[in-house]
C-alpha cells in the first residue's frame, strides 16, 4: 500500500497532468514525418494515425487466413495457450492463491492456429476444450534487435515467409528516434484474448491489419490508480504489495488439460497490476482518466513509453507492433521510474519483471 | 523550509537524475538540423555548438563597441543601472532587509553606455561613481512575441538599426519545436554584471558574439539545492520561505546616488533563490552537480527549459538570446512546476513571479 507521503506527490502530479491535458489525443489523417514524429514523442501523448505502416495491408487477397496459412505452410510456429485467454496476467490458481501466469507455449502450424480462432471454420480439438490460443510471442518474433545488428543474417524468424510483407522497421519513426526497433513483433488472435493492463519503457508503434485493438490507457502519472486494491475482488495478502508468484500453465501429457504450475519458490515475484478490468464500474478510482482508442485494420496507434494499456481485440486480428527503446538519456526514463515507485531503477534490470519494466517477455 | 516528506522525492530524483546524465553535455561542430535539434530537446540537456546563431558575427569589423554606437547614433535606450552589477537579485537593504532588486532604468544613447563598460576608454560620470551599467532588458528589446504575430510592423525595437544584423529567428529551432520565439534579446555588459541564479520556463539559444559567457548550470532536478540556507550568510527570517519583498532602485534627481526603494507594501513577494553565488566554496549541498560551460564569441549554447543558471561575463560581452516557449503539452510543464514546488502551477501566470516561472520582465 502507499504510505500518504508517497501517494500525495502522485496524486498532486496525475491532478496536474490531467488539468493540463484532459483525455485528448492527436487523429492524423497520414503518417508523420520524422520531424513531426520527433515533435510528438516530445509530447508523449498516443496518436492514432489513420495510415498503416504495412504496406499493401488494405489489399483484401492479403492477411486473410487462407493467405497467412498458405506462406507458412507447415512450419511449426510457438502458440500462447491459456484456459481462459489471459496469458501474463494475475490468475487464481488451484490452491486459491493468486499468481502471476505465463501461458503454456505450443507448437502447431499457422493452419492449425487460425482454426482456433473466431469466425474460422471448423474449432481444433484444443479449441473445443475452452483453450483460448494467442500468437502473442513478443521477443521480436518478426525482426529482433539481432536483426538489426547483424544485417539480419543471424535473426531466424518462425516468421520467415511474411517477412517480405513486413517492413523491419518505420523509416519515419527510425529517423526521429535515431535507432532501429528493438523488437517487430506479430500478433494474431481474437476477442476471446485480452491483455492485462501493463507499461512498457519502449515507444511502442502499434499497427492493425486485420480486426480492430480496442486500448483503455492510462498517462504514466495515473499508475498509482492501478495500485489501489480492487474491492470487487476478495483481498489476499499478496495484494497489498502487488508482488506475486510465478506460474505457467503447461499440461503433463498432449492430451491433458492446462494446469497453473507454480515456478519454484526462489522464482523472484512479480509485480504486476491487481486490477484485473480496468474498465469494468468501480475498478478504477476517480482520479483516473482512461482514455479508450479503438485502432482499426489500416491504422497505426502510437504508444508512448510508460503509459499503461489493457488491449481487447475485435474478431480475428492481426497486427504488428514495433518496440523501440525510450530515450535513456534525460529525465524521462528517471520519472517513469518514480511514478512506477520503483526504488532501484536500472535500464534493463529483467531480475524482476515489474509490471512495466523491460522485461520484453512479459510484454 | 522543506519538510522531509516534500525533500526525500527531490532527493531520489536528484539522485538518480545524476547516475543517469552525469555532468556531461555535448559539443556540436556546427549547428544541428531541426530533426537532430528535435531530438536534443527531449533530451533536455545543455548543448554547447561551436557555431554562431549570428551571421557575419565572426566579421572583426561589427559588433565592436565603435561600429554599434555608429550604428545606433543618437537613440535613446534602456540601460539597466546598480550599485554593484547585480540586478534582479536578492540585496540587502538600507534597512538591513533583504529585497528582490529591480535594477534603475536610465535612458542613454549607445555610445554613453557602451563607455561605461570595461576596456572601452573613457569612463563616465556614472561608471566613476562605481554605477554598473548592463544592456538586459530582456523584454524581446530586439523582437518579441509581436513582431511574429504582426509581420513586424508593430513591433518597434530601441535596436531598430541592428536589426538588419540579427536574424529574427533561428530556423533550425523554430523548425524543431514548430514556432517562432516568443521573445529576442540584446544583451551587452562585462565582468562586472553578473546574472543570479534562475530558471526560466523557455527553451533558450544564447549565441555570443563579443567576449565570453561563463555559465553555471544546474538540472530541474537539482533546483532544490537552491532552496537550502546558505550557512554563509546570516540568515533572516524571509530566508526560510525564500519570498523577499520587491525594491528597486531609483535616484531622487539626476545626479543622486541610486536609493534601493522598497515597493508598495501589496506587491506580491518575490520568490528567488537565496543562493547568491553558486559558485562560492560550500554555497550548495554535496548533492548538487554544477556544470561550468563557457560560450565564446562564435559559439551559441541550447539551454533547456527548467535549467538553473548564474551567468558571469569576461570584458566587453554582446550577446543575443531566443526564448521560445516551452511545450505546454505532455509532462514538461508539470514536473517542471513539481520541481520547483509551485502549489498551483498555471502556464503565463505571473502575478507572482517565482524565481523560474514565465516572468519574462524578470529573466
Amino acid at each position: 500500500m502507499l504510505d500518504s507521503c508517497r501517494l500525495s506527490p502522485l496524486k498532486w502530479l496525475a491532478e496536474e497532468y490531467h488539468d493540463l491535458n484532459g483525455t485528448q489525443y492527436d487523429v492524423l489523417e497520414e503518417s508523420p514525418t520524422p520531424l513531426e514524429f520527433s515533435r510528438l514523442v516530445r509530447v508523449g501523448r498516443p496518436v492514432l494515425i489513420k495510415e498503416s505502416a504495412i504496406p499493401e495491408a488494405d489489399d483484401a487477397a492479403k492477411w486473410t487466413k487462407q493467405w497467412i496459412a498458405n506462406n507458412m505452410g507447415d512450419r511449426q510456429i510457438s502458440v500462447a495457450v491459456t484456459p481462459n485467454g489471459r496469458a501474463d496476467a494475475v490468475t487464481r490458481g488451484p490452491d486459491n492463491m493468486l499468481y502471476f501466469a505465463e501461458p503454456f507455449t505450443q507448437k502447431m502450424t499457422m493452419a492449425s492456429f487460425l482454426e482456433t480462432l473466431s469466425s474460422g471454420g471448423q474449432a481444433t480439438e484444443s479449441a473445443r476444450s475452452g483453450e483460448v490460443h494467442y500468437l502473442q510471442s513478443q521477443n521480436g518474433n518478426m525482426f529482433s534487435a539481432t536483426y538489426f545488428d547483424m544485417s539480419g543474417n543471424e535473426d531466424p524468424s518462425e516468421f520467415e515467409p511474411l517477412r517480405e510483407y513486413v517492413p523491419s522497421e518505420i523509416p519515419w519513426c527510425s529517423d526521429a528516434l535515431d535507432k532501429s526497433p528493438d523488437a517487430v513483433n506479430l500478433w494474431i488472435g481474437d476477442e476471446k484474448s485480452i491483455t492485462s493492463i501493463h507499461s512498457d519503457p519502449y515507444e511502442n508503434i502499434y499497427s492493425v491489419i486485420r480486426g480492430a485493438k480496442h486500448f483503455t490507457l492510462l498517462p504514466p502519472t495515473e499508475g498509482w490508480c492501478l495500485q489501489v486494491p480492487n474491492l470487487t475482488e476478495p483481498q489476499p495478502s499478496a495484494k497489498t504489495e502487488r508482488r506475486y508468484p510465478h506460474a505457467t500453465y503447461n499440461r503433463s501429457s498432449a492430451s491433458s488439460e492446462l494446469e497453473l504450475v507454480p515456478s519454484p519458490s526462489d522464482t523472484p515475484l512479480v509485480r504486476w497490476s491487481s486490477v484485473a478490468d480496468p474498465t469494468a464500474p468501480g475498478a478504477l478510482p476517480p482520479e483516473a482518466h482512461p482514455i479508450h482508442i479503438t485502432v482499426k485494420a489500416g491504422e497505426t496507434l502510437y504508444l508512448p513509453a510508460g503509459w499503461w494499456h489493457y488491449v481487447r481485440q475485435e474478431g480475428f486480428t492481426v497486427a504488428v507492433n514495433y518496440w523501440y527503446d525510450m530515450e535513456g538519456r534525460g529525465m524521462s526514463w528517471v520519472w517513469l521510474n518514480f511514478l512506477r515507485g520503483t526504488e532501484e531503477p536500472s535500464l534493463g534490470n529483467e531480475e524482476e519483471p515489474e509490471s512495466g519494466t523491460a522485461a520484453v517477455g512479459l510484454k
